[in-house]
């Protein structure tokens, strides 16, 4: 384990649990959301705006950050949240994802992946120790195992073997020496098949990472299906070490994950959702683009205090949105990120109070008559 | 003229002039840059950022807004300020311009224009009656007459014909009713030709427009001609309503013209340019698209208290701009609007205290190593 990185859990209501991890770069109540910063932006918005959403970590990406501008660019820079202006603790995550979503063009054995970058088409060798030594240099204070994670209709064999490189690498990989401070966290694959997530956890509970995320989830299984995983597995994950659902997702899937145990989230969805228009509003979503909204006064949603509804009326996000003016995409962003704020900072109330599914029932519970 | 709006000089320096813009939204302190906001929008930046780079009245644009969203939404919602979510004076330019850019798809007649929309190709038709109709619905606090702006290299005889259709068109607008409070400026046309700008500025003049333009400058001419004809000019426009130049320029531009009396500048460039990697400095401009600022953990200009260089270093700037990350064209606008507000909040300054040419010269001076 890290010495620098420290984790409590808090309290805890049914299987909820509302914690604070530490590390060497400030604290992050949990559960917490993480803002996706790709490639050292979380796009259309600012750190301080980041910030303000109620967000205490953010997260970035290796293969793209090892791409460009080059992991060395940011280890002489004083590491990636210094790189970016940020102010707080960062999250790697390994760049697997993003190989394997390459498809033909990554190449993946026992040894590591070879792909070819996809700025300029070099040949680049991503090794699991590599993904460690680059998370290193990169500084983060958290940093992913590099694991394979299966396409979301893989045969239970391919799952199977997938799981098994995941294991073999993550041996190789909790022994590397990190940056000071860094944490090291392990990735559960298995699939939607229960018994294979519970063994590999198994596996991994067992080596020395200062968290468990599970991976290969939200690739395109039925909802149920995700939740009938998170129901069986979170709650046997090691209550001692912060638990981590990678890549999931609505407020609605982020509350169920809670409701089983989850401690921390990433997802694209209010960043990338925002640039296509589409908001969160409690119990739905609403895109700008409609034509209903042309001559609407009020904000995207009535009583929201973000930096959006505070100022701007949708019949204005819509005109900027069709005129293609870039100041929406960031005004959207900025609504979604404090919505997603605003839940987890919620259920961590709630939790503590004792009153975490009253809070999750009233936050499903529409605002706006026009859902 | 408008009773609402008033004009004071307060200080004068040679021919230089401090004065102050009264209007029914605020106050304007002149020499003045109006960042330019086409479509109710300054791009990449929100209405506070634009206030707090100095500027006190925006640009919006009557062609484009006409267009989309249309002025009568505009005008159900309160007018351009009101629906941008802007706390001061607006301007509309007619639209003039833009619509003489579209060359073939434009029909001039002595009756007004016809053109193809460029967003669904629809045959509009913009009258010189219409032109002020339409910035009445806008609400503008400065309107802008129609004009005609012949290309930059137009004849002689070109450039009489459309400045007697640019009278013409004047005596029929300057008495079409406005909005409450709604100023009317005139727009001088001449190219070039000293002797044809002295005698379109004395018939403009002689009506009862609230304020004079220079157009048709910046079109393409040297840049030694146009300081020729700012010299000529702006000294014997009416002194005591204020003398706008429209479409200028860069911060040596601009001073030039402040040093001839100019009172109001408007231009793209500080936002356009921004967009493309390209910064004003003291002395000169950088493009952060450039290797070498890879790793230069400078500000932009060190010393420079804009939000941008308050925070971010050039790597960083650089490697968002490589990345096309959205937050840097945000940023790098921030800095350049800031450039130009200090330019005129500096010149204001110096001409109340008697040292404009001191304060021209010392702005021109380099801060930075590596121009």
């Amino acid at each position: 384990m890290t010495p620098e990185f420290k984790f409590m859990v808090r309290a805890t209501d049914g299987d909820a649990r509302s914690g604070m991890i530490t590390t060497g770069r400030g604290l992050v109540p949990t559960p917490a959301f993480m803002p996706v910063g790709t490639r050292a932006s979380v796009k259309a918005v600012d750190p301080d705006e980041v910030r303000s959403s109620g967000a205490s970590i953010l997260l970035g990406n290796t293969y793209h950050l090892m791409l460009r501008p080059g992991a060395q660019i940011i280890e002489r820079a004083g590491g990636l949240a210094q790189f970016m202006g940020w102010n707080g603790p960062t999250l790697t995550d390994s760049g697997g994802f993003q190989v394997f979503s390459l498809g033909e063009r990554a190449k993946v054995t026992d040894d590591g992946v070879v792909f070819s970058s996809h700025i300029d088409g070099d040949r680049v060798e991503l090794t699991p120790r590599r993904a460690i030594e680059i998370q290193a240099a990169l500084g983060s204070d958290i940093a992913m195992v590099l694991d394979e994670c299966p396409r979301g209709e893989a045969s239970r064999e391919e799952v199977i073997r997938a799981m098994e490189r995941t294991t073999l690498w993550a041996r190789d990989q909790v022994n590397v020496e990190r940056a000071k401070g860094q944490a090291l966290f392990g990735i559960v694959q298995g699939g939607t098949h229960v018994d294979l997530r519970l063994s590999h956890l198994e596996e991994l509970a067992q080596m020395d990472f200062d968290g468990i995320a599970l991976g290969g989830l939200s690739v395109g299984e039925p909802v149920p299906e995700m939740y009938r995983v998170l129901h069986e597995v979170c709650p046997r994950m090691p209550a001692q070490r912060p638990r981590y659902l990678m890549g999931v997702g609505t407020p609605d899937d982020i509350l169920e994950a809670i409701s089983h145990g989850v401690d921390m989230f990433d997802c694209v969805m209010p960043t990338r959702n925002a640039r296509n228009g589409q908001v969160f509003v409690h119990g739905g979503r609403i895109n700008i683009k409609q034509a209903r909204y042309a001559e609407d006064p009020r904000p995207i949603e009535p009583g929201c205090t973000c930096p959006c509804c505070s100022r701007f009326a949708r019949r204005y996000l819509r005109h900027l949105f069709l005129a293609g003016e870039m100041l929406v995409y960031r005004l959207l962003t900025l609504h979604n990120l404090h919505h997603y704020g605003e839940c987890t900072a919620g259920a961590r109330v709630a939790i503590e109070e004792g009153s975490f599914e009253s809070f999750r029932k009233s936050w499903g519970t529409p605002r706006v008559d026009d859902l």
